[in-house]
């Protein structure tokens, strides 16, 4: 394979989904092979799957089943979009995967990093990202600017959502100490132009890295 | 838990279905507290997750995709049927389960029967079934005994279709290698007759083994 596979991740309000859709336009510019996807991606049975997990009249899911489709739509859009995607050459960009399902499902909802690792590895086979970037803001804070954005009370905010963040956000942490070859820290808490500069910078200095270290071989 | 969980597996016109209708009837005359089921057992989120699985337009369905979906649907169906009946101290017949997606995705589709199994562990978290029953048949007269049943022309099942069926023979044998004290073999090529009394004298004499183990303790 001889694309990149580069993932989004964060909490709430993290801008990470934005910076990904300006990120994109920016490296095609400068004459990269750019995808940017996230799950289910128009991917017919990924979708199918995913609106059986959204559902709010299937207030019976429990947290395992809920895992174990997340897992499902992810190996069917990676079957027909990111794996063709590397195959072609293109550099594929992310938003939310496996590390997602580790910080919400294994860990904010107890069920165990490990175990739902365990299932994940069973859906991607090692096809785990060349570089993932961490979107860094205090829960609290993102949890605002949503607020703010969507024009909501902040009080609706309960403090058993805040926790539930928190330990969303604890999970990240854990993961960039565990992969620190792997998870390059953004800091998300400035201005949109200088969390998307640092993007673009980390991205062309990895793909240069990549570059130097095959014509070193 | 106070129950007893059994369940019947075996390849195709292996007859176990019938006979696991009827054996309910039957232990249920007897005055056990028996509940038959088989996945996804009415269960909504279950039940849609296999019209995914079942969707013939789904055709880039990736055998990966179709085993978590699986692992999902046995996960509700346990939560919502099988763990409260033995809760409630049930006899719980279950018309396939782990076995089943071991023998036809893990070894017939050649996914693996270890990696199958782990993401069935996440499903079941241990509850495997006390005693299982295999409905031993030849894979070419199953075969035979559906296309009679149907009507149908033998030769419509092709060389690749038998060969699939035996492969999934050759995994059930394995795991009763495997598993000799879980797994009981019937003999499935008799009458019906013969094979439903092998059932139920399986099933009492289990169950008073059983209880005598905790007389015992």
């Amino acid at each position: 394979m001889n694309g990149l596979f580069i993932t989004f991740e964060g909490g709430e309000g993290s801008g990470k989904s934005s910076i990904l859709k300006s990120a994109e336009q920016k490296l095609a510019a400068r004459g990269y092979d750019v995808l940017a996807t996230r799950e289910p991606g128009g991917i017919e049975i990924a979708e199918k799957i995913r609106s059986i997990i959204l559902d709010p009249e299937h207030t019976a899911m429990d947290a395992r089943t809920e895992a174990l489709l997340y897992a499902a739509a992810r190996r069917q859009h990676l079957t027909e979009i990111v794996r063709p995607a590397l195959e072609s050459g293109k550099m594929v960009l992310c938003d939310r995967f496996v590390d997602s399902s580790l910080a919400y499902q294994g860990f904010a909802r107890s069920i165990g990093m490990d175990e739902v690792l365990a299932i994940n590895q069973f859906a991607i086979q090692d096809l785990m990202p060349d570089r993932t970037l961490f979107f860094d803001i205090n829960p609290e804070k993102g949890l605002d600017r949503i607020a703010r954005n969507e024009n909501r009370e902040r009080n609706r905010l309960d403090l058993e959502h805040i926790r539930f963040h928190e330990q969303v956000y604890a999970a990240y942490w854990k993961l960039v100490a565990e992969h620190p070859d792997r998870i390059h820290v953004i800091d998300a808490d400035r201005p949109f132009a200088d969390v998307e500069a640092d993007t673009i910078q980390d991205v062309v200095s990895y793909v240069n890295h990549m570059l130097r270290e095959e014509e070193g071989k």
